[in-house]
């Protein structure tokens, strides 16, 4: 008898309702049970607002939409230029041009020719690196691309050298499109990894946020197989309808976002839970900061 | 004046396309010039033949191809439970059932009710380790699910503890779905990472190959928001029409592939390369091991 075969969950309530499943089968009779709390559950208060100027919203020629919380604090330059070109519109009528297959998507004017509005600085002061390497639960290994790791209060993945530190390119990190170095980038083309984490980019382009609604809208994309994965015809291109900070929007239609904070015990219990999930399953006595990024969800 | 802004290439030719493209356009009337070879190149011995009874050839409903190279020395028991039901055709009508955001997509029997052929073991020893790590490239740094990783001769990632060895679920990488542990499933139902690495799957599930062409007819999908990214409906899933191993295949219809060998020096300068990239890119003194998956490439 075969039961359902799965690739275990990619979350921790996935992961339950799988276990939840696993004994639904073979106690087929069994009332199924609600999970007791564990210490790696937050509380109400772990849940904080995400600022409503911090919250980009996309949306899609499909009707879909895509939102990214900025990284304001940690790439203030970048982040400033992104608010003016959504407060001047800039971004209404562009495009997703690229998607290259296990890299990036990429989007903002596929022309690359669309003069950038006044008051954005076409060529800001790098932001590849932030202040300080300030995580409120650190890995417990390193990783190939840093010396140590984390997670900072307010949820960003950060690495370090023991010198310098950083935001990571993580799957769904978003990151700003530029020229070749020394070049930084305005923030007008941005994009996000699709496939696996793109940390060789740490240090090298500047991080300004994470897509915490819609990833799948981007990553569910057709590749292009043209050079760099740049869309060949305007045809393959996803429209891009309007592009607003939540603080711009009608109260109305404003979407509100909450993050999970990172600078308490609950997360920090579950990132443990996470390098060393209890037997049967083999611990690996590790994870890479890319699999514990918080949870963000819609304020209830 | 804006360039062609990219979030770099994703492999080696495309890198060079790209610096190409930066100074074609720094040097508008300069000839492009033929990159000179590069230790890290590989040269004609390096490409090595992928056996035909080790390629997996998937036929899809769109008419696109994905092609899967067996680890047939690594997990001999599932490769050759896979061998058998691509030979009963088992897997014709199957259709790929499960595609999860930032997770895995699935494929076989999406009612997981049809009967296995003669000649298959419904439960094979578990071959969630390998052997023994005898990696050909080691990676400089460990990472965060090991202690040190690599590739193999015959271009597998694999890591360890120091006492057990494991392939690595890298994106890409096929991987045999199952019950909860402690079962290891049959190789019935197959999996592959759609987005960040799923590398804590390592020593928990068998891994069975790795998708060397038509990654991107997986990745690409649309992501199911049903629990555990089960498309909820028949009209989502992805038809497969036939499944077959490239040795079952009328020689004129059957494909050739090679891989690029590891144990050489050109495959290792490769590796050094990408850990510590020349300025200006800033080096991160270190890669992970599912950043330097062998080429394989059609049989010229």
């Amino acid at each position: 008898m075969r039961g359902k075969r799965c690739a275990a969950a990619a979350s921790e309530a996935g992961s339950r309702a799988m276990i939840s499943l696993a004994l639904a089968t073979l106690f087929a009779a069994a009332v199924q049970a609600t999970p007791a709390p564990s210490p790696a559950d937050p509380i109400d208060a772990d849940w904080r607002a995400i600022p409503d100027d911090e919250l980009l919203v996309i949306t899609l020629g499909n009707g879909k939409r895509v939102v990214v919380r900025l990284a304001a604090a940690l790439a203030p330059q970048h982040v400033a230029n992104i608010r003016t070109l959504a407060k001047t519109r800039w971004w209404d009528g562009a495009s997703v041009y690229r998607v290259q297959e296990n890299w990036v998507a990429q989007w903002g004017d596929a022309t690359e020719k669309k003069p950038l509005p006044a008051g954005v600085t076409d060529r800001p002061a790098a932001e590849f690196d932030i202040p300080a390497f300030a995580p409120a639960v650190r890995m417990t290994r390193a990783d190939p691309y840093s010396t140590a790791s984390g997670i900072t209060a307010e949820g960003w993945p950060v690495a370090t050298d023991g010198k310098a530190a950083w935001l990571t390119h993580c799957y769904g990190m978003v990151g700003v499109a530029r020229d070749a170095l020394p070049s930084t980038g305005s923030g007008a083309e941005l994009f996000t990894p699709i496939g696996q984490s793109a940390r060789r980019l740490d240090r090298n382009y500047t991080v300004v946020g994470r897509i915490v609604e819609g990833m799948q809208y981007f990553s569910g994309l057709p590749r292009s197989d043209a050079p760099l994965g740049v869309y060949a015809t305007e045809g393959e291109r996803l429209p891009i309808v309007t592009v607003r900070l939540a603080s711009d929007m009608p109260a109305t239609e404003r979407p509100h976002y909450q993050y999970r904070a990172a600078d308490n015990p609950r997360f920090a219990a579950a990132v443990r839970r996470r390098e060393n999930p209890e037997a049967p399953t083999v611990s690996l006595g590790g994870a890479a900061v890319c699999d514990v990024l918080p949870a963000v969800r819609k304020a209830p």
